[in-house]
């Protein structure tokens, strides 16, 4: 790493996020748990729980679907799922600077009070910190998340040749939404952020499935194309993807051929993928759509022995483009 | 509260903390484990899990005894331990500014690793994100800590009158370094910060005297006087201190007076308070002084029926004066 200092590239999700964990946090903090570098770690505590956390510093504090405050909850909640777990319980933490106003505070935290009411999880421990004017940005949010191991084993090692790549949702709305937030002057589409609980749904194909069940990961920062990259890097296999069945809302296509952004990039917050055994993909799916927050999910793609290591997405006209790993921030501060 | 925005006092752990906590985030997030108000939380999962949440804003990063990584290490594990846990994972969650130099990031990770060894706990899961230049101040980490219980039941509720006041080395370090730290240019003194892992002198001490232990708090924010005063608030005890005994450095005792100052309220980050029953109290002492940490112990009150709800320091003329709540921030950012 030839940087010196710290750039927004590093908190991108992207390639340089990743160095910086692999190179800088990994060989001197790593176990068998941080390892994984799953959303979330796998603890053996008699009983499994799953732990998991999340800070967040999303500019600007409110956009439309959602908050600072309904995404700390949503997100941390999401990861927690996303490992297999049951989330019953979560931490949080907040840095507020001085002159926030209080009734921002409060709406926040009736916005927390709702998510988490909704999502079924208790906030059980808690601190409030205060900086100076100039030190931080109103507020910033963790949340730490521990659930009980519903599903066991779920990893990117379980994925097969054949098997199914499902998206639970239309991708893209939450970075198009907090974009669109922050240059309301510049452009307004009827956009609102995806930002919500995915419990519900992740619990349920992971009741039905089982084993067939491979892996789930919440594309959020670097999207859905840097996510499905992590699945296959470095493996035997790679993933094709149909672009026309890809979920992108018209108001979410247009805003991003506008700003030059590009969906598959796109932070999500209340979507994620699973991938699953061919043969049970059209029961997933159909267990998926059965909830409202997934009502839209997709079969977007398979796992194939053909172009290892590579995500490969398909054109209507039968082209393919390698789809690779976002290298910088596209959207900086998007959770 | 009158008050539309937040200040420093919100952030200092006495007064107005409590006023935001009791008016603003309990009556909308409360249950039955976040409103005991503990450090940590005491969850149960099967086998009763000890959860606990801090975020660490210290300012300047690095000062004289530790450094922002070893601290939020050790002030998590703390937590835990206070609560009867025996602390085994915590996460890590970074909010860094842009501009931030690499090296002093590797300094800190590093310092992260040696605390983490030191006390014993693994870290399992982790986050980092990158905010702006002039949104932050370095490094903001939040930790977050899972314990198995170890010591049940401790609470402020099991103090009764003639328990013993012990506490575990000298107060005051922490707080005073940070505080030369932050002025190196008028002052200059031998202080070193307290900071450190209490884990074993707290687990033995749990281990040995069962429920004669009533219960441990870490005297950080807002220092002794405002923690003994959390114990007995609202009850019919008071706590009567002999200030001969409170074991308090000459350099400290020499920058607080030059400062302005009480030591009192001085920020500990490697110390704790227990309160035990009388007739456990020397050899409650005798655990604590065989662990480096905690070598300077002391006991340095009692409870009493006396003045109920009141703590008061017995000075040694004979005298004695009513010791309340920290009322706003005597020193903002010091964990």
């Amino acid at each position: 790493m030839a940087e010196n200092i710290i750039t927004l590239d590093y908190g991108s999700g992207g390639l340089k996020s990743s160095r910086l964990i692999a190179e800088k946090i990994l060989p001197k903090l790593g176990n068998s748990a941080l390892s994984q570098l799953g959303d979330a770690a796998v603890l053996p505590v008699t009983e499994n729980i799953v732990f998991s956390t999340d800070s967040f510093v999303v500019t600007p504090r409110f956009f439309p679907g959602g908050d600072i405050g309904k995404l700390c909850v949503c997100g941390t909640v999401n990861d927690v799922c996303m490992a297999g777990g049951d989330p019953w319980y979560l931490s949080l933490s907040f840095i507020l600077e001085e002159g926030l106003p209080m009734e921002e505070l409060e709406r926040i935290i009736d916005s927390i009070a709702k998510a988490a009411a909704e999502a079924g999880v208790q906030i059980v421990t808690g601190d409030t910190k205060v900086v100076e004017k100039g030190t931080g940005d109103g507020i910033y949010i963790n949340t730490t998340g521990i659930g009980v191991l519903h599903t066991p084993g779920l990893s990117p090692g379980n994925i097969r040749p054949g098997d199914a790549v499902i998206v639970s949702g239309n991708i893209g709305d939450h970075g198009t939404a907090v974009m669109l937030a922050r240059n309301s002057n510049l452009l307004q589409a009827d956009v609102s952020s995806d930002c919500g609980s995915v419990k519900d749904p992740a619990l349920a194909l992971g009741t039905a499935l089982g084993g067939d069940l491979r892996v789930m990961r919440d594309p959020t920062r670097g999207g859905l194309g840097t996510t499905l990259n992590e699945f296959i890097e470095g493996t035997r296999l790679g993933i094709e993807l149909q672009e026309k069945d890809i979920p992108v809302s018209p108001s979410v296509n247009m805003v991003c051929e506008l700003l030059g952004l590009d969906p598959l990039y796109c932070a999500c917050e209340g979507r994620f993928i699973a991938v699953v055994a061919k043969e049970r993909a059209e029961e997933a799916l159909h267990i998926l759509k059965g909830f409202e927050i997934s009502k839209d999910a997709r079969i977007i793609g398979s796992v194939t022995e053909d172009h290892p290591g590579k995500l490969v997405l398909r054109t209507p006209f039968g082209g393919g483009r390698i789809i690779g790993k976002l290298t910088g921030a596209q959207l900086p501060r998007i959770c």
